[in-house]
C-alpha cells in the first residue's frame, strides 16, 4: 500500500518563517510549496525544491490569494477570472524555478481561502482546472474528496489525490469541524497514531460524534504551522511503515 | 528593412497606471511586460497579453527588482542566485499566463535597476543567461549594443535584439547620457523624427558632443512613461514606414 | 455664507499618481490626505502638509483600509477594533508629520471601504469616535448629513460637517445613487454648475427621481480620481463666489 | 544602581512573528515597538502597548526603513528628508496608539539599517534629532555611547540612554564585532552572566583581543530575534538584582 505524506512549504517571508521546512522536508513525501503570494519569495521556492529534489520529495504548486498581511486566509473578493489568473501566474512561477533546478512540479495544492472560494462554485472550479490544464494535463490536484474541486478536476481529466487530515476532526458527513469548536484539532500524539492506523488498516475515521466514517483518501496532510508538526509528520510516517505502507510521493501513489 | 518597435507595458499597480496601455499597444511591435514585482499583477499581464496577441505584438518579458515602492528603479542588494531566481519566476509566470491565452513569450528585456545591475558584471550577467536558457534557449533578449549583457546571451547562443533609444542622447562612447544632464532627454517630436530618420537611413546617431557615431540595433525603445508616449510611438513607427522600413515583433526581425 | 471644498489628496504611491495634486491644492480649502495605507507614503504626505500650508488649505486626515492593491475599496473583513487601531495609527502618524512642519491636522474623513463599514454600524462608530476623540476631541468629521457617522460623533461631542458631492446623483432618500448605474456621475461643466448653484441658493439637489430634496451640506467634495478634477473644482469655486459665496477651510465654516 | 533592560518588540506580520512578545514583556523594563514599517502593524503595536501598560514597561518606538521583505536591515537609498519622514511618521503613529491607551510613548531606538545610515552622517542624524524635538523635546534616544546619534540628540537637548550590548563581542575601540565574524555574538549563559556582572560591577567589558574596555551605558539590550531571547533577559534580569542593581524603565533610570 502506497500513500503520499504532504505537507505546505517554504511559507516564510522575509526573515520570518512557519516552520522549520528542511527538518520537515526529510519526512514528507510531498511538498506543497507558497508561491509567493500568500508566502514565499523566488529565494525561498528555490531552496524548496532543491530540498525537495534531494529528498526525492514530490514537488507541488501551494498557490493563495494575494495578501501576505492575512497570510490568504481572508476571502478577498476575486472574480473567477482573477483566480484563474492568480493560479496560473503562481503555477507559472514555480514550474520555472523547478526547470531551472532540472526537476518538475507534478502536483497543486490550493491555500486556504483560494481554495475555499474556487471549492464552493462549480463554475468556478472547472475554469481554474481548465487553466490549469492548458499549462500541464498530468499535473495531480489534491482535494478532499467528494468536494467540488475535485470533481471538476476529474470532469476535464485531470489526476487527484485525495487528503486525509489525521489531526483534524470530521463530523457526520465527513465535512472538517471547523478550527474554532472544541475537539476540532487532535493534539495528542496517541491519539493522531490511532487515527492514522484506523485510517490504514480500516478506511475509516471515528468521527467527533463518535461514528465510523469511511475516508476515501491516498495522502496525509500534516499542517506545517502547528507546533510541532515535524515530530508529528514522522509519527504518521512511521505509522504508515509500522503497518507495511510504502510513503511515496503523489505521483507513485497514482502508479498504484 | 525590418525593425522592431518596443514599449514597457502593463506597469500599473491596483487602480494606478503609467500609461494608456491599449493605445500604445496599437502602435508598437514588442511589448515589454511588467510581471508583477516592480509592477504588473497577474490581471493586468493577462490583459496586456491578450492586447498584444490581438494586435500581432510580440510578448516580452520585463522582469524587475521587488520594488514597487521604488518602481525597480532602486539597486537593492541581492546575489547573483537571487537575480537569477527573481529572473526565472517571473518570467515563468508570464509564460504560463501566455500559455493560458494559447500564445508565447518570445523576448525578454530586463527592468531599470535589475538591468543595470546584471549588466554590470560579466559573471552575473552569464549566470542569469544560462538560467534563462534552462527555461527556452529560443527567447531573445534585448540589451543595448556591446553590453556585458548583449555578449553574455551570445556567449552561450541566446539570440538578442539590439535597440535604438530615439529619445535619449548618446555620448561618444555610445553610453547614454543619464536622464539629470541637460539635454539627455529628446523632447521634440521633429528632433526624435530627424533621429529616427538618420538612424534608419545611416545607421548613426549625432551625440550630445555633436559627433557621428554608428549605431547597430533592430529595434528602437519608447519610454511609455514619458508624456505623450503614444504619440511618440506612432511618430517612429510612421517615420520607419514611410522610409520603406517594415515595423515587425522581434522575432521577425530576427528572421531577417 | 462660507462653505468649504475638499478633495483627497497624495493618493499616490511610489511613482504612481492619480491625480495633479499641485494644481488641485491651489483651488480647494480643505486636503483630505492619504495616511500611507490605501494610498500615500511620509514623502507624499509632507508635500501634501506643505504645500496645504502654502495655500491655506485646511489639513485632514484621509485613512484608509491596508490595501493598496485594492485602493481600499475592497471590504477587508477588519474588527472594530482593528478599525479603531488603524484609524488612529494613521491620524497619529499624520499629526506628526503635520507638527513637523509646524502645522496641524484639523479634520479627517475616511476614505472609501473604511468609511462604509464603519458607517454601517453605529456601535463600531462610535468606538472608532470614542477613540478618535482621545486623540483630538476637535477633530472635525466629515460626514455625509444623517448617517451613522455624523450622529456617531456627534453624539459625543466631536465637531462634524456635512458633505454635497455636486458630481453624483441623489435619489430621493438622500443617498447617493451607486457609480453603476446610469446617470450616477454628472460629466459636464454646466450641469455640475447648475447643482452648484441650486445647492448654494435654494440648498437643495434634483434627485435622480427629479424631485427636489433639501441638502444640509457645508462642504463640497470633488473627487480627485475623476478626469478634469481640477478644472471641475475651479468651476466649483468660482459658482460659489459668484454667487456671494466664500470658500473656506472646515475650521473657518464651523466658525460661521 | 538603576538599570534598564530593553528589547524590540512586536516585530511580527500578520501570521509571522520573531519572539514571544508577551513571555518576554514580562522580563525587560523596556520596550522598543517596531511600528509597521520593517515589522508591526496597528494591531501588534497596540497589544504591545497594553502589554507593556500593564507591566509598567517603558514604551518606545522602534522605527525601521519601509522593508517589510528585508525586515529593514536592508540599506535603501533614502535622503535626510524622507528618513526624517519616516521617522515622524512611526513616531507619530505608536504616540497616538499609546495615546488612544492612556499612555505615551517615552524612548525612540532606531532599528538595524534606519540607526546605521543615520549614524553615519552628523548633518543627517541632527535633522533627524531636529525633527523629533518638534514632536517630542523630552523624548529618550536610545544609543550606543560616543556615537553620531548620541551626540546629535545631545547637542540639541534631547535625552539620551546608552546601550550595553550583553551578547555580543566588542573590539578595542568599543564596536560591535560584525555578526559574521567568530565570537562575534555570545551564546552560552554563563558567558553572558559574567558579562552582565563584570559590566554592573566594574563598568568594563573584556574586548575581543582580551583587553579590558570602560563601557558607560545604563540599558542592556537584549535581542528579541535570537533563539532564548526570553530566558536571557531573565537572565540579565536576576544578575542586575543579585548584583543589588533595579531594573527600571528608560525614564526612571535618568531620573537617577
Amino acid at each position: 500500500m502506497k500513500i503520499d505524506v504532504n505537507s505546505d512549504m517554504g511559507e516564510g517571508f522575509g526573515v520570518w518563517q512557519v516552520c522549520d521546512d528542511a527538518a520537515l522536508m526529510q519526512v514528507v513525501s510531498s511538498a506543497n510549496v507558497a508561491c509567493g503570494f500568500h508566502a514565499g519569495d523566488p529565494s525561498i521556492m528555490t531552496r524548496m525544491v532543491r530540498l525537495a529534489k534531494a529528498h526525492g520529495v514530490g514537488i507541488g504548486a501551494h498557490p493563495g490569494l494575494p495578501d501576505r498581511q492575512g497570510f490568504g486566509r481572508r476571502e478577498l473578493p476575486f472574480s473567477a477570472d482573477e483566480l484563474c489568473q492568480q493560479v496560473i501566474y503562481q503555477l507559472g512561477a514555480l514550474r520555472a524555478i523547478a526547470c531551472a533546478e532540472s526537476t518538475r512540479v507534478t502536483h497543486l495544492s490550493f491555500h486556504a481561502a483560494m481554495g475555499n472560494i474556487i471549492n464552493r462554485d462549480a463554475t468556478v472550479a472547472l475554469q481554474v482546472m481548465q487553466a490549469i490544464a492548458r499549462i500541464d494535463p498530468d499535473l495531480i490536484i489534491f482535494a478532499q474528496p467528494d468536494t467540488i474541486i475535485e470533481r471538476a478536476a476529474q470532469s476535464i481529466g485531470l489526476p487527484t489525490l485525495t487528503l486525509f487530515l489525521a489531526d483534524r476532526a470530521y463530523d457526520a458527513k465527513g465535512q472538517l469541524v471547523p478550527r474554532g469548536k472544541p475537539g476540532a484539532v487532535i493534539t495528542t500524539e496517541s491519539a493522531v497514531r490511532s487515527r492514522v492506523r484506523q485510517f490504514l488498516l480500516e478506511g475509516t475515521v471515528t468521527t467527533i460524534e463518535g461514528d465510523l466514517l469511511p475516508i476515501r483518501a491516498r495522502s496525509i496532510l500534516i499542517h506545517s504551522d502547528t507546533p510541532g508538526s515535524v515530530e508529528l509528520a514522522a509519527i504518521v510516517r512511521n505509522e504508515i511503515e509500522a503497518n507495511g505502507g510504502s510513503v511515496c510521493p503523489a505521483s507513485e501513489v497514482l502508479l498504484g
